[in-house]
Formats: C-alpha cells, structure tokens, sequence
C-alpha cells in the first residue's frame, strides 16, 4: 500500500510552488510586502498541521513565524529553525524561467528558494504532517522560520536572546545545507563565517573627460582594482596582517581524514566549466573549501557600464568584498582587521569608505551527539547508505549564534545539492530531494526520542 | 552701434538650446531617430545661412551633414569640421537640471553638447551668417558636421576616402577642444590618440555561491582587478610590453617649453576636489597630460551591485580600458600589443575576450603655417591677448586622419574650458564662449583669405 506521503507528494509539491511563487528577497525594500506574505503562507500551514501556538512574532524587522507540538514534558524538544526569505533573484536575464514562477523540469523544481530555503523548511513541515497519519510526532517540537537570514538574522539573534524559555529545547534541527549527492549522503559539521563589506572609493569631485585628465588624476575604478588585487599575493594567500592569526590549524591526521571524502578535482571542474582549480597553494579543493578562509569580491561597479564607448574618469568606484571565516576566526576581529587594513592601503589622491554588512561566526558541530547519530541513522535507513560528516564551505551564522545562547548543538540535515544554484540564476531542488527529506525527518525524530529515553 | 552679432545673439542661442533638447546620443541605439532630427535640424540651419548643396549625406551609420559656400575658385577653400552626436549623459540623476532640458545658469548654458560639440559647431553656422551681413564670406567655405565622433568617426573616414574631390580644400578648421582660459587664449597643437577596449572575464560557467565554492574556483572580479592591476607599475609606469617603443621622446628645452603654460597643481587638485596628483613618476601634472601615453579604465563592472549583500561568486566580470597615446604610437598597434598581452596575462581558469572598440590616432599640429597664424591673430584681436600653444590630452582621432587622406592640416580653435564637464554630468558652456566664438571665426576667414592671396 503506498504511504502516505507517496499518496500526498503532488498536493505536497504544489503547496511549495504556492509558496515559492511570493518572492520574499530580504534584501531589498521592494519586496516588503512579498516577505510578509510569504510569512502569512507559513503560518497558515503551520496551524494545518496541528502545531499550537502558532504566532508571527514581531522584530524590528521581518516576522518570525513560530509554532510548537508539545506531546509532554518528559519528553526531549527539537527546536527546528529555518528562513523563508531568499536572495535577490537577479540577474534575471539568466532565468530561463521567472525565478519567481516555479516549473518542475526535468524532476526538479526551479524557483528562487526552491533549495535554499523554502523547499527545505516545508518539508519539515510536512514531515510533522507524515508523523501525525502515522502514529504521531515522538517527541516535543518548536518550529521557528525567520525572514532576515539573506540579511544576517541580526534580528533574530535579539529574539532569541529575550525569548529562551519560549525556545528551551535540546536540540536544534536546520536543514539548510548540502549532501555529496543523491547516492551519497553526507551531513556538514564544519561551516565558515562570515564578515562581508561594501567599499566606495572617491578620486576627483566629479566623473573627468578621460583625455583632458587621464594620466593625471588618481582614478577611482583603476585604484580599486590595485588595492583588491593586493589582497592576496602570488600563492591565493591573503595579505591581510593577522588575517590568519587565529586560524584553527589541522593536524596530519585531521587533513588526511577531510580528504576522504569522495571528491574529484575533474568532476568538480566539470561541473562548473573550469579548465583549471584555483586557489591557496598547499591545500586540496576540499580543504579550500572547507578548513581555509577566503576572500572574495562579491560585485564591482563604477564608470560607464553602458553599450559603447565612454571616455571617462568615473569620480567613484565600488565594491561588495567578503571573507568566509574558519574556526577560530571571528566576524567582529576580521571585520575591523579588514576595515583597518583596506583603508590603510588607500594611495594619495583618493578617499576610502569600508561599510559593513553582517556577519556570521564559523562553527564545528560534534559528530559524536546522540542527535548527529540520530540524524545518520535516519540517512542510512531511507539512502541505505551511511551519511560521511563534510565541513562545508557556507555560513549559517546562527548555529555559533544558538550555541552562545541557548547551549544547544545543531544537527545540519540538509538535502540540497551543491548543483542546486543556491543564490544564482535557476536555482533548483530536486523533487527526489523533497520527498526524501520528509522521509527522512520522522526516522531522525524517532531515533532521537528513542535514545534520549534510554 | 550694436553689431550684427549683438543684436542677435539672443536668437543665436536659443537656435541652439533648440538643437540641444534634441538627445543625439550616437553610442546607444535606443535615440537612433533623435540622431536623425539633430541632422535635419542643422540641415535646415545650413540652408537659412545661404550655404549651397546642402545636404545629408548617408552612410553606413549616422548621416553627415554637409554645406559649401563657393565664391570663387581662385581664393582658398576651408573645410570646417564638427560632430552633432553627443556623449550618453548618464548618470542622469547626477545632473542638476536635464540633460537634454538646456537651462542658462550663471551665464553658462547646461546640456549634453553644449560644448562637445553642438555649441561649438554652433559658433560656425552663426559665423557664416554675420559674415554675410558684414562684408560677405572672404573665401571658399565647405563645412561637414558628421554624427558619430563619439564612437570612432568610422563611417566619416569612409565618407572622406569616396569624396576627395568633393572635400578639396586647403586647410581644416575645428573647434572642438579648449582653451586654457577666458582671459587666456590658447589654441591646442596636440592631441592624444585612443586605443579603446572592453574585456570580458569569464570564470565558472554560472554564477556560484561563494559559501560552498569560494577559495576553490578563480573569481573573475578578483582575477579582472588583478590584471588591470598589473598594467601599471609603482611609479604608475604601464607595464604593456613595447607600449612606450615609439613614443617620441621630447628634448629638456621642448619639457621646458611645454611647462611654460600657466599651471598651478594647488588649482588643477582644488578645482577637481583632490587632495594629491597622481600619475607616472617623474612628469609634471602638464606633461602627464600633454606628451604621455595613459591606460585607464573607464568602466567596469561583474556580481551583484544591488542593495544589501549576495554572496556570490560571478560567472563574469568586465571592463572598458582605454588608452590614451601620443606620436608617434599608433591605435592600431597599440590595440594589438594591448589585446595580446591582455589576454597572455589570464591566470588558468578563466577565459578572456578582449574586443576592441574605435581607436584615434595622435597628431601634432603646426605652429608656423598660415593658418595657424591667422587663428593665433584672430584670438589676439578679440580677446586681447595672444593665445598660447598647448598639449591637449583629448582625442580628435579625425585630425591624423584628415592628414593621411586629404594632406591637410589642422587648426584647432576651441573655445571650451576645462572645467565645462563634457563627458560628465552637467555638461555646459559659457555664453562668452559661444559668442566669443562667433566673433573670433570671421576674423580668422579674413586673416587666412588675406595672408594666402599676398
């Protein structure tokens, strides 16, 4: 007889795709509105399902849609954290269908936040609903879904801070990560911070005629372009002093265990159409990826941009710069040491602005919780194949953000693909994805009950 | 007695605050017809000032607007020469008033083209019509405004090459470059050339997330401000290999000479708001612009540059590069060491593409024609003052044309300033100017005609 997700999977699938259609992009003002809309649609599932207590609790900024199933307080409480807003969608022209009107294709669902992360976070939510058909949720759950993780989640951090009773649970669950593939589970426990800047230099009070001044006056866009390229020297290392002080430095043993993962440097250029790796010397893909920090420019602008040729001197030229962080690095010393040092190398002639946006702290989490194991033996059960722990190369800040302030470890069950064009254009997530994490989340539940118990 | 000009000259300008209100932006396709009816409207200008065979003569692109005003075979023939097509005017919210809504402000009129080169062109149509009420036209006179100077005059080229006979003349008068200013009289002698690029950086193909890619994949942002980062060395040399082979070495009296002009650096910093120069180490702000050759970037641009932040690693980043060159370097060779080296300079990993847009060639004008002595004394008697030869940095990529297909020489009487932001926002010109101009081009007929009779 089929199950009852088998029965539901396509009211399931267009549930999602209603919600996907509202395109909550956090970062820009526009979209209010859509943000707030697409927090109603949760709410109003959430309550379908069952969960008490369910409320948009206000921020200074995006709601947090909130719910809880409390069976008894004996009982051990999963406190389920996700976002329902996405990134901006552009460049739009890439889509090859509106990122805001979703399409299966080829068994995959493509839409902005198909992955990340709003075809995740339902599938907790209809795993709730799987569990109440077959033979009820086995312990107590807190859902919390905020609308500014796009952004920083600096509003959900003073949430949690003045609501840690409401939120007393003894783990966290977030799918909002990747796996190896769909015949190699995997579960992150190592994943970078963040420290993330938008820089401004200014050369001359107005934008020049290129012939009357060029080759007289500093120009904004050229200095720019000699001060990023300063930031790392011949080797891909970052030149930036005391960048690495604390960088968490690997034993052998640890190295040679990271590099275990299935991995081919052919593969992974394949993927992307590059001809050749890049990167710090010494370290494999793998640990770039996942033990190294980076720094990378994230947009660049300034002249003229137009069809055609313009000659001119632009007054300004800007830059959005971030740094992906590594245990013990923190966001708040990189961020002033880069601060520091980006305005230090300014030549004569211009003035630097560094503005930052938000940032995240790196963490690890234990592979050896009884949630972790929880979380692999309900991968090994629907994959038949025992997940391997990856240190991923994303940030969530706030899993460093939970344990500060509720104590708790997080477990990343995440069933996304790194093919999944997370934040680009086509964005997408496999329907076999999907599914398999709402069958996947009830056996996590019960094997986490069970143990707890014991 | 008022003269004619006096009388008149509040027509003359609003004649070309009508013509300015037309957008002829030649770079951008979207303003093709106001090209076309900033033709037409000169046209019908020609005729009203007696100009005989007027008329639009096609091309491949923009139509050029031409009119002859023949007296007598026996006296000499001067070709003026000007361009309608006017620079893209944006940034648009950069401009106090329209770019294309001409206001008179401070005895300046402001538009795109008020100076470059509407209002200059202007000056010649009017010149003509107080000649006629003065005495009549001293000598032959054919007057050829074309409609694409600022994307490379390539279609003029073709036009002039067919039309040798038709062009016969003995000299070439221009008025579209500066003068030092308005109690100073100067007439430019040299002018730099132009070898314009736009190079496109290709990086994996789609754009990445640089959580779970970044450090491991060449980020083309980063690897594009590398490259343009090398073109210069520390003392703002340009690192092109057999870029500075030809370029003409002036002798310590030519340096001296040059430096002559009236420059002070406290005033070129203050009048652009910089707080230091800038340039290639061991050269004066003067010959930085008037005798070296310059590599800029004039616009650049790759990720994401809307608000807030996207972490993203781009597929692309590009950049428009030119450079400015003096004799005796050539575009096209210049366009070929650049795009050569460019692309040998591309790490492994990305894929360059560098395409060449129009280049100019650089020219030196004589001092000791008659020509040039009929110009010199026709400032003298209107302004008071005898002008002084200078180095300008702009391109007039025609003038070493005019040279190779038509054997003539140059005179440059430009009645601009540095200061009337042409390429930038608020564009303008002086009311001054734009009269002194009309005032100044007769006497120059009659001081040419005279001269080359005796």
């Amino acid at each position: 007889m089929a199950s009852y997700l088998e029965q539901n999977q396509e009211r399931f699938l267009s549930e999602l795709i209603d919600w996907l259609r509202i395109p909550s992009v956090s970062a820009d003002p526009k979209f209010h509105g859509d943000v707030l809309r697409a927090a109603e649609y949760l709410k109003t599932r959430f309550e379908e399902v069952g969960l008490q207590n369910v409320e948009l609790c206000p921020t200074a900024g995006n709601p947090i849609v909130y719910g809880e199933k409390m069976i008894d307080p004996s009982l051990p409480t999963v406190l389920v954290y996700g976002h329902y807003d996405v990134q901006p969608a552009d460049p739009y022209e890439l889509w090859t269908s509106g990122p805001f009107e979703p399409v299966i294709k080829d068994g995959k669902i493509y839409a902005r936040g198909a992955c990340d992360d709003k075809g995740q976070v339902y599938m907790h939510v209809k795993a709730l609903e799987v569990m109440n058909q077959e033979g009820g949720v086995p312990c107590n759950v807190k859902i919390m879904i905020e609308g500014e993780e796009e952004i920083g989640s600096n509003n959900l951090s003073i949430f949690v801070r003045n609501n840690k009773e409401k939120l007393k649970a003894d783990v966290i669950l977030i799918s909002d990560t990747g796996m190896l593939a769909n015949d190699q589970p995997s579960i992150e426990v190592g994943l970078r911070g963040l420290s993330y800047h938008e820089v401004e230099v200014t050369g001359p009070n107005r934008d020049l005629h290129s012939g009357l001044y060029g080759g007289a006056v500093a120009n904004p866009i050229n200095v720019l372009c000699k001060m990023i390229a300063s930031l790392h020297d011949e080797n891909n290392h970052i030149t930036i002093p005391a960048f690495y002080d604390k960088v968490a430095v690997l034993s052998e043993e640890e190295r040679a265990e990271l590099n275990r993962v299935p991995h081919s440097d052919e593969e992974f250029k394949q993927s992307i159409g590059l001809p050749a790796t890049y990167g710090e010397e010494g370290y494999t893909t793998v640990e770039r990826i996942g033990i190294r920090p980076t720094l990378d420019v994230n947009g660049i602008w300034g002249g003229y941009t137009g069809e055609g040729a313009k000659t001119v001197i632009a007054s300004k030229a800007y830059a959005k710069i971030s740094m992906r962080l590594v245990p013990h690095q923190t966001s708040d010393e990189i961020t002033e040491i880069f601060q520091k040092h980006f305005e230090s190398i300014a030549p004569a002639g211009v003035t630097v602005v560094v503005k930052p946006h938000h940032g995240g702290e790196p963490v690890v989490t234990p592979t050896d919780s009884v949630a972790y194991k929880a979380a692999a033996d309900a991968m090994e059960t629907t994959f038949g194949k025992r997940p391997i722990p990856t240190r991923g190369g994303g940030s969530i800040p706030i899993v460093a953000m939970f344990k500060t302030e509720l104590g708790l470890d997080t477990v990343l069950l995440g069933f996304g693909l790194d093919s999944d064009a997370i934040h680009s254009p086509n964005e997408h997530y496999g329907v076999f994805n999907f599914l398999k994490g709402i069958e996947t989340i009830p056996h996590f539940y019960r094997n986490y009950a069970a143990a707890v118990q014991q």
